[in-house]
């Protein structure tokens, strides 16, 4: 596949700057391209790499001054470069049909136009959409229901009761609808409540490699459409995502949780159970939320404050040696003693258990 | 199934405050309940949904009031849940049996009350409990046991000499005995050290999707009786955890570590190598455990510190910028100029490595 | 298999003290050792365990004095216990060829001696090098390349155009090559932007049980020669892994992110995107990195500083209540009242959000 520049512009929502007849041949990195390529940046932190690059064309944000190249502008450089992917590396079209080595369970409905693929085990009475992938070894267990236009990558595992929404896409590994972590604890003994809930996943969800979105002990785990997980998510039982939200890798919601719309759990964040984060909340990386957080605010820390606050606070934490010496000149100068410390609560506390 | 609530009381251990003769079909959540089902609330701060709901009956901890309700109490209502559960959502019983596609080791010993799914491989000299259930695609190493009611989901993998203890659960995705993470570092070379111990599993013990418990080095990993463990847990080679323990999602535990009986690790955990945790420790979410802990007590932290010493220091940590205000006020008082302060320790440190 | 202690410290490069004689049966921990065992210790603090021991040899650093025992000495005595375990634990040769429920691509080529298991799934063109093994139930993409010597063991996914360098080992349920986690966010909508590029694993690899290694949107995703991965590890697209890195459990790097050679990220230690860890630098466990790091500096904490800022911080952290009564009794000296203390900055300020 080769398009001018100009096509391309047009095919991907974007305005030339230069010579719209180069011709251009696919998508590299800024390292990797050379003039029949497109390549991108979307930080400044790229410019000089971009500068350096031997790239034709070079798809950038408006405004951006690369002398004497050719590029392409677009309101949002990461949708047109995704438009340009698309367009380079079209999906390969499966073909329809249950491999021959598949075992589909009594009343399964598969749509003709989808395709199943080596040794999966697909349950009784699931229904498989029009279009739907299912790759090799992936278990779908009874009762589950995949609309139309679904990826389930190889070695994925669906429990009983799953439903996916149409174009949803589900990365190798993961595992929807394993038991929640429930038990009635008594004298010691932890006895397993029986986890007899659903897995509700909307339409237009992605989510990564080796997930786990466990069933709700009742009613429903629900995750909104539109929602992008990562790899290595961790959602708890009867927990609630909203639309458009995003659960960075490794990221953790324990049971119960409420998330809003267009929530973001950056990197190995933390949702405590039973609490609400409402729309549009991000909470930073590695940071825990282990309370409710309004709408719209953005926490770091743990436990997550306010960004801001977290900001101010970790401002003295980084002076905290400082300090201590600026308290103890102030104490000498006030011919303040050390004796009146209470040795007793030295704040660390955890001495006598020390054994290495 | 339907059951009058006096029936039911009997059989989940609760006793009738109401209409003992009120027919129930099913549990249901308060939001989702209607006359003919039980709903159930464990927490006060459910009690508003609790007087929403359309529930014919509600299981409660003794003393709840709500005026005009059938109400069950239970000494523990999540015990009595959880049986109530059992008897409308009685597991399906496998049918017996090897599938056609598995393939079965030489020398292997399946009970023939034991149910083998599809493409399961069951490796030499692997022994297989009455009643035990395997699913589609597990894979067992040679000489692994497991004893009688174990239940193994889809796509789990036990790697050789791993045994599970009678009414073992694990869930999809789940690796047991992988080698443990272990090299004799000479000159910047990491030279893999052979993982030749085990790992066991204790009786009644249930363990979540995609958990990892490495093999011991030499002797074995071990997971006392009835401990649970949920989803995405990482157990490192030759750890010990003791019976009736807890391990919250994403939590982690390194190489030799010591766990006694009901240590409790909250989601996202973590606990050092070669350390001990003694009976009854609870390490809060997100906490870090780089030291050992004496039986009994909670700690919080990273480093984790006894949860009242986390406590007092987070109170002071919140009020990091009002206590740096007041610094220099006290500063101001006394005259006491700024420029004291050794500036090559702001505490920071970092700064020279900013290189975005 | 029987050795001389002579003969065993021979072949794995160490030196006796005592009996040369003695016959060595196996290697086993201080606590099941008995005489006819070789036993190790590599820390002080089993020290007493070895005393207790009842191991006739015992494997220790040079200069450790343990009274009327044969002791052998080495350099490295985990490498010479690698060494050992090695000898009386040879890894089984495989079987060559491809089982016959293997499902192999159009042009694959799978070199006569390598093995591969029951229900592998082995995509187009797809080559595999001499002596590998690749375990049951596997899924090979299209297009990817497995070096000689390569080990596979059973659930691993590799997607397609993944390359994995000569003797690397990838352990259960780990997925190399699903999409990296890039969206145009667009309005509140998430685009996916097609992630087109790959995943390459050098020589001498080693991956755990469980860990996700995204491909590259463009390019590749590469992890050095020698560099050994833990469990339930992630690595973002385009992140780059320099030769002799240790990645230790759960820890997490996101996209982009450049680490140099001989990095060691501890357990569940984090790392931010597009940034730099140089040479040798160390991540101290449940700590992230969220700037870059210059070469040979340990950090800790989060956000992540030198060690010994860290350190500093941490001295005063823990005596942050002290420090608190301290003030206060500098502001009682100087009758300074508490009024003047601006109640709005309470460095809470998440009071507000409380919901439960």
């Amino acid at each position: 596949m080769i398009y001018s520049l100009g096509e391309l512009a047009e095919r991907i929502g974007a305005d030339v700057a230069g010579d719209a007849s180069r011709r251009i041949a696919g998508v590299r990195t800024l390292a990797d391209a050379g003039p029949e390529h497109l390549s991108f940046f979307t930080s400044s932190r790229y410019l000089e790499a971009a500068r350096a690059s031997h790239a034709g064309a070079i798809l950038a944000a408006r405004g951006t001054t690369l002398p004497g190249r050719d590029l392409l502008f677009a309101d949002s450089p990461q949708l047109a470069l995704a438009r340009a992917l698309e367009l380079f590396h079209p999906r390969p079209e499966p073909l329809p049909g249950v491999h021959a080595t598949a075992i589909v369970g009594a009343r399964a409905r598969i749509d003709p136009t989808a395709a199943v693929g080596p040794f999966a085990v697909i349950g009784e009475r699931v229904e498989i959409g029009a279009r739907s992938v299912v790759g090799a070894h992936v278990v779908i267990g009874d009762g589950s229901v995949l609309g139309a236009g679904v990826t389930i990558h190889p070695h994925v595992v669906l429990y009983a009761g799953v439903r996916l929404g149409d174009r949803a896409e589900v990365h190798s590994g993961t595992v929807l609808g394993a038991d929640g972590f429930g038990y009635a604890t008594v004298k010691g003994r932890h006895h397993k409540i029986p986890q007899v809930g659903r897995v509700e996943i909307g339409a237009d969800v992605e989510i990564g490699a080796l997930s786990a979105i466990d069933r709700a002990l009742l009613g429903a785990t629900t995750i909104g459409a539109g929602t992008k997980v990562d790899n290595l998510v961790q959602v708890g039982h009867n927990v609630e995502v909203g639309e458009g939200s995003v659960l960075c890798g490794q990221a953790g919601i324990a049971g119960s949780a409420k998330l809003g719309r267009g929530v973001v759990l950056a990197g190995q964040a933390g949702v405590a159970g039973h609490l609400e984060l409402g729309d549009g909340v991000q909470v930073a990386a590695k940071s825990a939320a282990l309370e409710s957080v309004s709408a719209g605010t953005p926490v770091a820390g743990i436990p997550a404050v306010p960004l801001g606050v977290w900001r101010r606070q970790q401002a003295v934490a980084r002076r905290l040696p400082e300090l201590w010496r600026r308290l103890l000149r102030i104490e000498r100068r006030l011919g303040l003693g050390e004796e009146e410390r209470d040795g007793s609560d030295d704040g660390n506390g955890n001495a006598g258990d020390k054994e290495a």
